[in-house]
């Protein structure tokens, strides 16, 4: 039986998978990372606008399901995220994602969205808008220890926002860094392979650690790390999940995105609780200093914060009007008069206006 | 150009608000809500087993959006539910939702569908399972105080879980008086639409409060309720909001769901925070005491709790195995080596295999 589509209110914007790549290739990834750096440091400039929580998690003995909301006056934005280390050996990815933007005035969403690729754009546009600010002026060379999902999109953004010309790439598995060096072929960038660590390191200004072992590893010891390097530490970031030794990090001086968070699970769990450490968007708004000598040790201790989810939503949100590359979803009821939602499903029997 | 679809790991069966009417119609909306009181109960049997915190909410001048996860060590659950008063004069609906069921095990979603109409069915189903259990044996009469959305969803899950037979209606606007009562026109209830509350009330066993003012009003008053009734009170759902006149609670025996989050929402949030209340699971396990005396006043204090959205993500789950209501989003990432997300991206620019 025939009736009436549902209302545009009805409706909320969605854009799969799908439709995410095919938005990135038109734009371009490289052109989307340096959006997307744009939307963050906008958002880490009016810092004290959000409304701030650290993440809800549910913890099980697999790994954790993740909501991270935040909201300005206007927006509100929240991801659904996993990390289950045990999944990439089933096929699984280790951590996919969707997230929802919404209109705080009527609590309405304006879009939903995938953001398994989106939060890799975003991590990897976080790390290197915050390299931009602490990297070693001039730096050419990162070395990637860990060759995983994020890999190609932390090389492709360093050289997008911090000029950088070579990659030099290393994973415990040779299988990993062989196919980030097959994608990387095209970029631009000069890309080594490398066989350990400390040949990875060699010459390399930035230090990206990004491995996904749900346990304290220690990728870079103490002696594998030069004076006046800028480590940027992604994958220590959740309780129990670190890869940096200790000693590295006393002799670093220490970014983070927010701190009540971070030393919950990034690598300054490791530290006592009053450790000093520096909140990036005070060093963005020039309130607190960053890189101030050429032998000083930076360390981001990236764990992803929720405010990069909203610059990530909103940026996309801005983008499909442009370039309208999502479906509508039938998502939310919506009844000729808001009271009479139960006429609406009896009415929707006969095929008559719901 | 033309490229393979994603694999089923990347699919998410999606239940639209059209689809879930169907489904309500095709199965009957008094059978639906009887499922949904099997399962609610099922689960408050099994309370423990529950990861349980109170809801996530990001207040504002013009509501609330808050999210609502609980999860056993099966199944993880979440609803995004927004509660904006003034939308109903802008042609929204007051409350939308929707919400999310997932596998703990690799955190995959396993269903993502509307719950605008769904919470409306499980409210109702909660507030009847629970007057199986509190209202006065042989109840025939239910006065209804706000004869808005959630209203015929009242009446009809009164009458199939506890057997009334007559409903009697009011509300501060006639025209949803009206609206009740044409909807209800066939449903073998007898309908009396009412001019005052205190008509309402007139022989009434049962007492259902439903109204949706966002601040502190009273619907009853002391002196209206007599001995031996159950109250149903749904509307007194959040900080400022109640509908009961306080010396009403001091003479009721109180049940709740989680007493955390009621104690900030309910109408208890009028008395003193160590006031007595009973746990309804505990009921239902036999191992608190319910309606003891004719005489007695029993009070649901209904807030809505996250477990009950998760028995309904369950049901809806189970059900579209045998009721396919749904369409299949591209929601999640799935590329053949889950470390190659990079690949994916790039190789959906060629049309060859994401």
């Amino acid at each position: 039986m025939s009736h009436p589509l549902p209302s545009d209110l009805a409706y909320v914007p969605f854009v799969s998978v799908d439709n995410m790549m095919r938005l990135v290739n038109t734009i371009g990834i490289e052109n989307v990372i340096r959006d997307l750096a744009g939307y963050i440091e906008a958002d880490f400039l009016r810092w004290e606008e959000f409304d701030k929580t650290p993440r809800v998690a549910s913890h099980s003995a697999e790994g954790v399901i993740e909501l991270m909301p935040t909201a300005d006056k206007e927006r509100y934005g929240f991801k659904y995220v996993n990390g289950h280390p045990k999944n990439m050996k089933q096929g699984f990815q280790t951590v996919t994602a969707f997230g929802v933007l919404a209109d705080v005035g009527n609590g309405y969403p304006l879009l939903l969205t995938e953001m398994t690729v989106l939060t890799a754009l975003r991590t990897a546009a976080t790390s290197a808008l915050v390299g931009k600010y602490l990297a070693p002026k001039g730096a050419k060379t990162m070395a990637m220890i860990g060759n995983g999902a994020q890999c190609e999109f932390q090389a492709l953004a360093f050289k997008a926002l911090c000029g950088i010309e070579a990659v030099r790439l290393y994973d415990i598995d040779p299988a990993a860094t062989e196919k980030a060096k097959r994608n990387l072929a095209g970029s631009g960038l000069k890309v080594t392979a490398c066989t350990t660590a400390e040949d990875c390191i060699e010459g390399a200004e930035i230090i990206t650690t990004c491995t996904a072992d749900k346990q304290y590893a220690t990728i870079l010891t103490d002696n594998m790390v030069g004076a006046g390097v800028h480590i940027n530490a992604i994958g220590g970031d959740c309780p129990g999940k670190t890869e940096l030794h200790r000693n590295i990090l006393l002799r670093s001086d220490i970014f983070v995105e927010y701190p009540p968070q971070t030393r919950i699970e990034g690598e300054i769990q490791q530290l006592d609780p009053d450790h000093a450490v520096t909140e990036l968007w005070q060093v963005m708004r020039g309130e607190a200093a960053g890189r101030t000598s050429t032998g000083q040790i930076t360390l981001f201790d990236s764990v992803g914060f929720a405010i990069e989810d909203f610059s990530a939503l909103r940026y996309i949100h801005a983008t499909i009007a442009e370039h309208p590359f999502c479906e509508r979803l039938d998502m939310l009821a919506d009844p000729d008069d808001p009271r009479d939602l139960f006429g609406m499903v009896e009415r929707r029997k006969a095929g008559i206006a719901a």
